[in-house]
Order: structure tokens, then sequence, then C-alpha cells
């Protein structure tokens, strides 16, 4: 779909069709196409937890403020911010690097100038947690495109308790947890309600300099 | 443009043509379509400052690594991420509330509610700051595409000093910077190498379950 109508036409909705499924080619070909999304670096410091098993989902939806959509929609990505994906040996990292290299991007020598760098900007509590959630929060806006444009529904969610997550799903302290995307259906039964306000250009700018 | 040719065709380019200009209606076109992102009951915690100054940019360049892409693009636009945004009593959070009730979205006694769990959820550094972060840069790659499919080129930056930034353009504290996008035309004297390495499905999905 051409971009400006998917912008208009992507709409975070509350009602999911659990008849109607996500195939998993579907799926993986979103992913793939959200991980044309840019990074510092290029480090990529996302990853993703992929719930499809209703006894997963119910859990989710008890520390997600009750929300039906949760158990309703067949897939639920839980989006993982990587602090520590600026790290020397960080396997992402390592390969991130090495690819510079390759296509005559950087030189072996400038490594130990940009991990300098990278421990200057983000070898800190809110340095890394930074990194982490603006890099991965890209990929997940291209994640909210992809799945609109696969012609699916999703919604995101950042309204449940965080500890109480990342004690359910064990997620490693490295990560942090921006969102969770539920992805499937609208469901035809339901109205779609109006698009709700959006600031201007003069709302949204505060200065020109 | 298509998405999908869009997501391949959107480059983090380092070189700018000093003589290309943006256009402000061009601008503002892109920033108004960016502005249909989504983001946690519709908050919309971005503002943006739109640098074209060139004793600015000048000043920029010197506390982002000495990048001459900052000179050379003839727009900077520093994306503010507002941790204060959920706040009752902040403007943007009030319009947004009463745009949810104009809408039918919800209804005037829900609002304690509704403060209750945006404390619970914002209430501390590190909550604050999430929320700032993740829903400015779902904007941040609204915008990246925008750009791009206005046929101008761009680049994020997110190696500067913060502090020296902060300072320098006078951002209140409530603010945080969580990149630069410079914006322009790619210059046609140069040469785009190849596109890097991304993670495949395999590599960004973690776990299934």
């Amino acid at each position: 779909m051409e971009f400006s109508e998917l912008m208009k036409k992507r709409r975070s909705v509350n009602f999911f069709d659990p008849e109607k499924p996500v195939e998993q080619g579907v799926l993986e070909k979103i992913i793939e196409e959200a991980s044309l999304t840019p990074s510092g670096f290029n480090l990529q410091p996302w990853n993703l937890l992929v719930v499809r098993s209703p006894e997963v989902k119910k859990r989710l939806r008890k520390i997600a403020w009750d929300q039906p959509k949760i158990e309703d929609a067949p897939v639920v990505l839980v989006l993982l911010a990587d602090k520590d994906g600026w790290r020397p040996e960080h396997p992402v990292m390592e390969k991130a690097w090495q690819d510079q290299i390759d296509l005559g991007y950087t030189k072996p020598e400038m490594r130990s100038w940009f991990d300098g760098a990278a421990r200057q900007l983000f070898d800190s509590e809110k340095g890394s947690l930074i990194f982490a959630v603006r890099n991965s929060c890209f990929f997940g806006m291209s994640l909210m495109l992809a799945v609109a444009n696969a012609g699916l529904d999703s919604h995101p969610i950042s309204g449940f308790d965080h500890e109480a997550l990342v004690a359910e799903l064990e997620v490693p302290d490295n990560f942090v947890v921006p969102m969770m995307l539920v992805v499937g259906h609208f469901d035809e039964k339901q109205t779609l309600g109006p698009a709700k306000w959006r600031k201007s250009y003069d709302e949204i700018v505060r200065q020109e300099l």
C-alpha cells in the first residue's frame, strides 16, 4: 500500500476476531520487512517473543489490566530492547562491526575509538536504557506499519506491569520491555470508531531556529 | 511510494547536497504525515526544534563528533521527548483526554482511574523516560519514512553530547533528546554504498511461546 494511505489506514484497534489466524509465513514477512529499520551503528538491539499459546496470553492479559484483546488476537509480540546491545563481544555488535568492515564503511583500527564512544554514550543506566528503547521503538513503529501493510491490524500495549511480565516470561536482565504488540484481524462485527485528534505542525514544532 | 519499496529505499545517507533546499511546505507535510503515529493514550509526547540556521547547525556539529552532514543538510530536526506528557494539566494531555470524551472513547468519570494508572506507570525517573522515548521514537521512525516518501534523505544521529545539546539550545528539563534527524537531499556527486546487514527472523525472535 502507498505510504501516505498506510499512515491513515493503520489504526490501533481494540477488537480482534479470534477465529482469523495470523499465518506464520505472513508474520515472518512482516518481521523481516520491519528489520530494515535503521539503528545507531546498525546495532539493531531488538528482539521479540512471539506468543501464540492461549495459556501464556491468559497470563499476559492478567498483568495488562485484563485487556480482552490480548487473548482475542492470535499473536502477541513482546518487544525486548537490549540494553547490552552496544557492548563488545555482544554477538550482534560483532556481526554488525564485521559487516561494516566488509562493506568498507569502517576499518579494524577504528575499533578502539568506537568502543570508547559507545561506552561514553551508553555505559550508564540512563544511557543504555535510552539506547535500547530508542532503537527498539523505531523497530516497533516499522512493525506496526508492516502489519497494516500486510492487511492485518494491531494494537501497541504499554499499560502492563513490567516487573510481572519480566518474571512471567523469564526475560533476562539485559532487556527492558517497551511494549507488547497485539496482532490479528479486526473483528468485523464491531464498528471502528473515528480517528483521534493529532497535534498539528504548530503544536509539534516548539521553535524554528 | 509503496510501503515495502519505501522500507528498502529509505537509507541513512552520509552526504547531503548543501545547494538543494528543503521547502518549508514539504517539511510541514512530512511532519503532519508523521503525526499520525500512535502513542499510549494518544499523548503524543513529541516535539521538534527545526534548525535551519547555519550558525546553530555549526554549534550542533561541534557537539556531535564534528559530523559534516549536520552543516551540509539544510534542516536538522531535534526530537524532544516529553517526560511530563502524561501529567494532569499538561495541555496535550488535557486536549487528548477531551478528544477521547468527545469521540465517545472514555467518560469523564474515568479520569481519576486514568490519572492513577498513568502515575503508576510513568511517575518515576525510569518510567517517565521510557514513556517519553518510546512514543517519540515511534514518531521518529515515521518521520524517517515520511522524509523518504517525500523524495528526501535523512540520517538519524544519536552520537552527541546530550548535556551540551540541552545547554546550547536551552531545552527545558522535562525533555530528553533521543535523536537529531538531519534532512536534505543526497549529494549526487557521492556514491551510495551497499545496504548493511540486517538480522533475520531467527535472529530477532528469541522464543516462540
